[in-house]
């Protein structure tokens, strides 16, 4: 007899992170679901990343329109609200209010609709620890709220929230990812791709991404803005 | 020295509930911000209400845009999920996965670039008892989620869920609403409604609403199809 494989719903940005979130939920056995969001401050690049990602990874693909500059944008953007006053807590520039929960309640409505108990998130307390939406804190408290705000969680089924980036250092996650196969030049981590999606190179996250491959000794499949191909 | 009104995220449906948990959320001194969702199995009519609503009680609404039919729709009209087998439960064709949750954290999203430390929901454990996102076990669950999720819970504000109706019937909900001067007849509840706002009179939602201003001992200002103005 035939298992069927538990379905999952993955968080797809076309980054880095979460191509590799979305290769380690396969190697676990999960049948995925791959959901990305554009909202406004997203570029067209990452979008295009992330479907390249999904069709190597050979799972279906949604990409749902959310138009959050609705509320003014950022706390660095808007200038209605103050900007923090410690800027060591490096939250960056692309903070957008309570991202991570409205990202994880859409996905949570996707696994109800599937009958999927589990989501994968690709946060990282190490790169984003000023976030308070990437610590394991946060998640567990999600998926408590989760657990009960559904059929499948007064029905006792147990809704789980991966997050297996959420230790590891840039260099662990690409290492992981290689072992996985992940083709890390489908991805797209720059805060300023251009439409091909080459990188600036400069960024805070191509900077992350860069030394990442070199403590992985992974040589950088990264397309670099004026790199010839 | 005048004392600066704390803000508050109204959800605003452009039904009763909501309608008169506005009302309710301004005498108790709050500077209240409406919100809306223009989702797939949203009538027209209920978001004019809901701009009319707003509009009778001078605060700013805004309206987001949410194509939930993207995951396939509720479980009673999508055919690769089970329909659930008990029908005793009371959940409604307007069903939609999760959306409590999806509504709250967009709420969340909006106060926290507001700096808003309240929402206010219309949920009713009475008239939806089937609905697992209409407890306050879960809503209580989601505002301890909300504050680890944002800049401002980490900071120590609290951010507080307010669900004024969710222990009273219809006739409570309605008596309380006309000593606060609530205009119902901007409101629309009908599943149904026509362009114009009128109500069928005879769905779900109509029949509860119905009920309650017979109850509540207060004329029924509903616009039923066919009624002569």
């Amino acid at each position: 007899m035939e298992i069927q494989a538990q379905k999952a719903v993955v968080l797809l940005s076309g980054g880095l992170d979460s191509a590799t979130v979305l290769s380690m939920a396969q190697a676990q056995g999960f049948d995925c679901y791959a959901l990305s969001f554009n909202y406004s401050q997203r570029s067209t690049s990452e979008l295009h990343a992330a479907a390249r990602v999904a069709r190597a990874a050979g799972v279906p693909h949604r990409v749902m329109e959310i138009d959050l500059s609705l509320f003014g944008g950022s706390a660095l953007t808007d200038t209605t609200i103050d900007v923090p006053q410690d800027t060591t807590s490096g939250i960056p520039l692309t903070y957008v209010p309570a991202r991570n929960t409205v990202f994880l309640s859409l996905a949570l409505a996707w696994a109800e609709v599937l009958d999927a108990r589990a989501i994968f998130i690709g946060v990282n307390a190490v790169d984003y620890s000023g976030y308070p939406d990437c610590r394991q804190e946060y998640i567990s408290a999600f998926q408590a709220m989760a657990n009960l705000a559904t059929r499948a969680g007064v029905e006792g089924f147990e809704l789980t929230v991966h997050t297996p980036l959420i230790d590891l250092t840039k260099a662990q996650i690409i290492a992981a990812g290689v072992g996985l196969g992940v083709r890390y030049d489908d991805t797209v981590s720059c805060y300023q791709a251009d439409d091909l999606g080459a990188a600036c190179g400069r960024c805070d996250s191509c900077r992350i991404r860069k030394i990442g491959f070199l403590q992985a000794g992974v040589p950088d499949p990264t397309h670099y803005v004026g790199m010839d191909d």
